[in-house]
């Protein structure tokens, strides 16, 4: 099936009944796109997370906002599609992109049961582009994103990825590393890694990306093994061709070391 | 290495001898981050590849601006070091985000060669997640993004890591599908995924996202090896819970069927 001008056809000239599935970077809120913010400003009702909802500028203290809990993704969704069926327009927020384990997809698999929602999804810089940015430029080369929670998915199938996406020598970047109640998973990816990667293996985390209490750590996968890391953390472990500058993490685009002379 | 606030103390204060390496989205001006914008604004030249240097809003018409070559990718940084050397605020401007597969690498991989020369690196919407939302919500699972250029890499390492991407069951994300001198890239790439990947499984692409011409296509593996794509395409292969759903490509979140309950 081909569509012209999807984002186009879909998004203009709808006033009422929009929702806006709305991404806003991974931390302060410059980080979020003009388009994001264009929506927010038009946007009657923000729904979201306490933490997220938090996170947006003051300016939009005056909006009206529903928060609901962390493990109410689907309550979450429902609510924003019911207000913006009664004719309103609204922002559901998620931090980082909405596409990337976040509520698009949520939000989507209701959409048949408030056809006449216009549902809108508006990317955001995800954390592994952000934590990248913030550490160097790792990401040069393919790469993989895995995400460490087992509440949705069976812990072997994760293990499985790590252990492929290892011998495919993608870079990888670990979503949830840890929360309360998964204490110890980051050391137990790193074991499974270890089966693969050289210890050795330039590795590093941020955690709280663009916010004020932002911290990155650059070493080794050995040395990340032992870290306590949290759910506001995103690792990163290089590739074959990783290396650590100055601090900083640089994966080689390929035959880049050729072209450089 | 534990560094705090690396954004903050990296960033502040500076006003001369700066480079902003600038992912602006991948396509219309609003896709940009606000921060993006005030680094382009605060900025007296600006660097890139011709087209995306036309991707900018006419505000910035006034600025210096030096165009280099698709393939003088280390000249351009060069020149953009150079530049910001003789103590000018400079932008390196790509398309999507400039660490993947971007200016990023490149720029800090020369960055001891300019000690002076303050480098920032602002992230931007990639075309995986700007992709993703054009069609729906096919990365709400661990994705693996994979470049089908062997410019810099050789063919077999991309096989290699199409078949453990398919094998680990990972959303796959292509980049840089086919160009000029590389026709018939898209069919070689779907016929080795036939190896592991059903033919009937879920499969689309967006073209020049976010821009006037943007155009997507969703069908199925088989069908998408019919297909001729260039060099501003972004492919999307889903993984064993991808589906289509009114035209939108949504990938299950784990045991999500259960929680929807």
């Amino acid at each position: 099936m081909v569509q012209k001008n999807v984002t186009k056809e879909r998004y203009e000239g709808m006033e009422r009944k929009e929702l806006n599935v709305i991404g806003i970077g991974p931390g302060k809120p410059e980080g979020m796109t003009l388009e994001a913010k264009a929506a927010l400003d038009e946007s009657s009702v923000i729904v979201g997370y306490p933490v997220y909802l938090s996170l947006l500028p003051a300016e939009y203290n005056t909006k009206e906002k529903i928060a609901t809990g962390m493990t109410k993704e689907m309550e979450r969704c429902r609510i924003a599609l019911e207000t913006a069926d009664q004719g309103k327009t609204v922002s559901l927020v998620c931090s980082g992109d909405a596409g990337v384990y976040g509520m698009a997809g949520p939000v989507l698999s209701l959409a048949d049961t408030f056809p006449e929602v216009n549902i809108r999804i508006l990317p955001g810089v995800t954390a592994a582009t952000a934590g990248a940015a913030v550490l160097g430029a790792p990401l040069m080369h393919d790469f993989a994103v895995i995400s460490m929670s087992d509440r949705l998915t069976p812990f072997e199938k994760i293990r499985k990825r790590l252990l492929l996406a290892a011998e495919a020598d993608f870079v990888m970047v670990l979503y949830n590393p840890e929360s309360k109640g998964r204490e110890g998973y980051l050391r137990k990816a790193c074991d499974i890694l270890s089966e693969v990667v050289p210890e050795n293996r330039p590795a590093a985390y941020v955690r709280c990306i663009g916010r004020e209490e932002e911290e990155a750590w650059t070493g080794t996968l050995s040395e990340l093994r032992e870290k306590q890391v949290d759910m506001f953390t995103t690792v990163f472990i290089g590739n074959s061709t990783t290396r650590c500058q100055n601090g900083r993490l640089i994966t080689e685009r390929g035959y880049q070391r050729k072209e450089r002379l």
